[in-house]
């Protein structure tokens, strides 16, 4: 194939981290990208919101008119790096009604709106591509979606975002608690301004619909998935996990569980949990995400790398620029949305999975009992408990602490005996809940 | 998309681990498939050797006239699992002629006929996917050619042989010496009765082969890549790894290097290596695979999972059979071979990377100062080294042996300063050189 074919016009839609390397790789490698493309790619025009001569790039690239550069005739991709949901939903739409391909790294717009942009490139008959909208540079989406065709996906947990990881991770080293964490975050440019929807799992909770979606052949949205954040973790938490040999991280869960009757039935979630330090997520540190894929014939895969920054990022979006890129010169066009199998989602009170309970209770005999008798009412069966004496800085002990942790069990009873521990006169206060992720039941 | 288009035809060629698995699945999940697809999969025949009643299969369904089956009609892909290098050429290039789409995991044959194959495919314009090929169930080849291919890739690293990856594992944590290894790895099943191809390093090297093509966009076949086996490792190249906190992996590395003059180059090679403790490589234990690689926007990206197996190996298959089906159902066609870079191969002799030699010598002052002397003399710089006495059974200081770490050399230099150790007065012999992978220089 040789890369002397019609160009093939590219707009990029936004200027910042990652639309600047996706427009230096566009610019550095030309001629690598025309000999796989079979045709040059060619620059159209910037979508920006404020054109101006200091962006880097040639001013007359620049537009703020998204809605004419997306319509234009020599655009054949348009590729998305705007965010937030509005204007990129508005600009892609139009792109695709303009029968251009299109290729996004909106996460928190696909976890919304996935039917509806995955049905205008179907009416349109042209490419959606959104590797990039989780973990990174991981090829992650593709390997879902086309190397496990073949196969039945069980499970999708991953760390899929970076700031998370980074505070969790500089936590379990330094015993900082979460505000000194994020601090360092945000000093280190890994936490935003304003990081709620990083710490409060609203983006791992975008990504997790995505996931769930293409691993299960279902429209999955944000809405579904169960979502807590990292904010109330603390000290504390770390030390019992590293008592029971675990550590804590921010998880993206999404299952494929059976419900009574055999039915198949989607879970997906979003908390921090405990992790064994045996398990290969537990070595995932600091800004990086990884994936792992438990599929009935393949077994357990793990997939590892940068989650987010400008080139990581930028690196996907072109893999996928050059995928569709190479579609347009041959006439083909790559996977299109899959949805049939159209499982429904379960509500968190339905999922299962097992749990660490640490509260603190009266210093006196039988509390123990007492705890116990709460759990075995609502069949949560206890795998371990451990009480220990609470001391003041004199060394006075004032109290106990109790660790509880399960077998499987239903979030639902888990939550009932939450409640029924917190009424009781003997427990002070309930301190945690986590759940315990990677284990065997 | 409905599941109720015209089916696809699939003729399956050898009935060992994998191509049983791959029917029971395409029998097991034929609602799903058909779903993905668009149009149910149809099993028109097996290809065997022998037709028999007693292969699990209904007996209708065999033929031993494999050119009959791929040039049927009614067959659409061909999914050929029978290996070696013949038939399956033959059988591929008919199924390939007869306009049939081609799925194969058979890496020997790839590594030495991928042009042909390729142009074959490209003639009939229809897939040949091979996902299967290397390391088992992991996706590898689709990411290298569709997620990174805006990318440039830098490095390919992995360990892709499970055999090697167990009898090493068993040599690192019982001590165990190559024999007794691999007669365990016999014992389970994880070795075949005739090593050869695995342990000598046959199979890795297939495996480079592919993966250089496809990250670098050239033609590699398996006789450019240099290859030497495990056999030789013994307990002691073991004991002097941890002391440099080390283990020892069999890799395949395939690397982009920068010639005098900045023309860029292959290198393909296969050998075992010492691996720094820290590397995500060096956890990678057993019959387990997982390949690292670098891409300049990606960074480092890591893909683990079971490399070979019935259902693993099927589970790779039967994606490939997935992707060549939806395309049949939609008139497109999968990426092609993309090998216009057509970069040069380079020998071994000017490849470079860390080296460890240990060597026996006389137990006299000056030793040291000669053997670093030969170093010096080929520009080999040294990193580090140790002395130690040897003492016999009775305690009895009886030699020494020295031990040098080197900074990165050509292989040539290398092997020019070793050729000279051996020819010293004070060196008695060189008892083991090993490459050092995975560290920065």
């Amino acid at each position: 194939m040789s890369g002397n074919g019609k160009p093939v016009g590219v707009a990029v839609l936004g200027l910042g981290n990652v639309g600047s390397e996706v427009v230096r790789i566009i610019e550095d490698s030309a001629d690598d990208l025309a000999a796989r493309i079979g045709a040059p790619l060619v620059l159209r025009g910037i979508g920006v919101r404020r054109v101006a001569a200091d962006r880097g790039v040639p001013i007359e690239l620049l537009t703020d008119n998204i809605e004419e550069l997306v319509s234009r005739e020599d655009v054949d991709i348009v590729v998305e790096l705007m965010g937030p949901v509005e204007p990129a939903r508005k600009a892609i739409l139009s792109a695709l009604e303009h029968g251009k391909s299109v290729v996004t790294a909106n996460k928190a717009l696909l976890s919304i709106s996935t039917g509806e942009l995955a049905q205008a490139a179907e009416t349109a008959n042209v490419d959606l591509y959104f590797e990039a909208a989780v973990a990174g540079a991981i090829p992650v989406i593709r390997p879902l979606t086309q190397s496990l065709a073949g196969d039945t996906v069980q499970r999708v947990a991953g760390i899929v975002n970076g700031t998370t990881n980074y505070i969790l991770s500089e936590m379990a080293s330094t015993g900082a608690d979460y505000a000194a964490a994020l601090a360092d975050a945000s000093a280190l440019g890994y936490a935003e301004a304003d990081p709620t929807a990083d710490v409060e799992g609203y983006d791992a909770a975008a990504k997790a619909a995505i996931l769930a979606s293409i691993a299960f052949h279902t429209r999955v949205t944000a809405d579904d998935v169960y979502r807590e954040g990292i904010t109330h973790i603390t000290p504390d938490d770390f030390e019992s996990a590293r008592a029971l040999g675990c550590t804590i991280k921010l998880l993206a869960i999404c299952e494929r569980v059976k419900v009574d009757g055999g039915q198949q039935r989607v879970s997906a979630r979003v908390y921090p949990a405990l992790v064994p330090l045996s398990h290969p997520l537990a070595a995932v540190n600091g800004a990086f995400n990884a994936v792992v894929v438990e599929a009935e014939a393949a077994g357990r895969l793990m997939f590892y790398g940068q989650g987010a920054g400008g080139a990581p990022t930028a690196s996907a979006v072109t893999g996928d620029l050059v995928m569709a890129a190479r579609n347009r010169v041959l006439g083909s066009r790559g996977p299109r949305e899959s949805k049939y199998a159209q499982l429904p989602v379960i509500p968190i009170s339905l999922a299962s999975t097992r749990y660490y309970v640490s509260m603190h209770v009266a210093d006196e005999p039988g509390v123990l009992s007492s705890v116990a008798a709460e759990f075995a009412k609502r069949e949560v069966s206890i795998a371990e408990v451990r009480q220990e004496g609470v001391v003041d800085q004199g060394g006075q002990r004032v109290g106990a602490r109790v660790v509880v942790v399960t077998h499987r069990a239903t979030d639902g009873a888990l939550s009932e005996t939450v409640a029924a521990l917190e009424d009781l006169d003997v427990v002070q206060a309930v301190a945690s809940v986590l759940r315990l992720e990677g284990t065997n039941p």
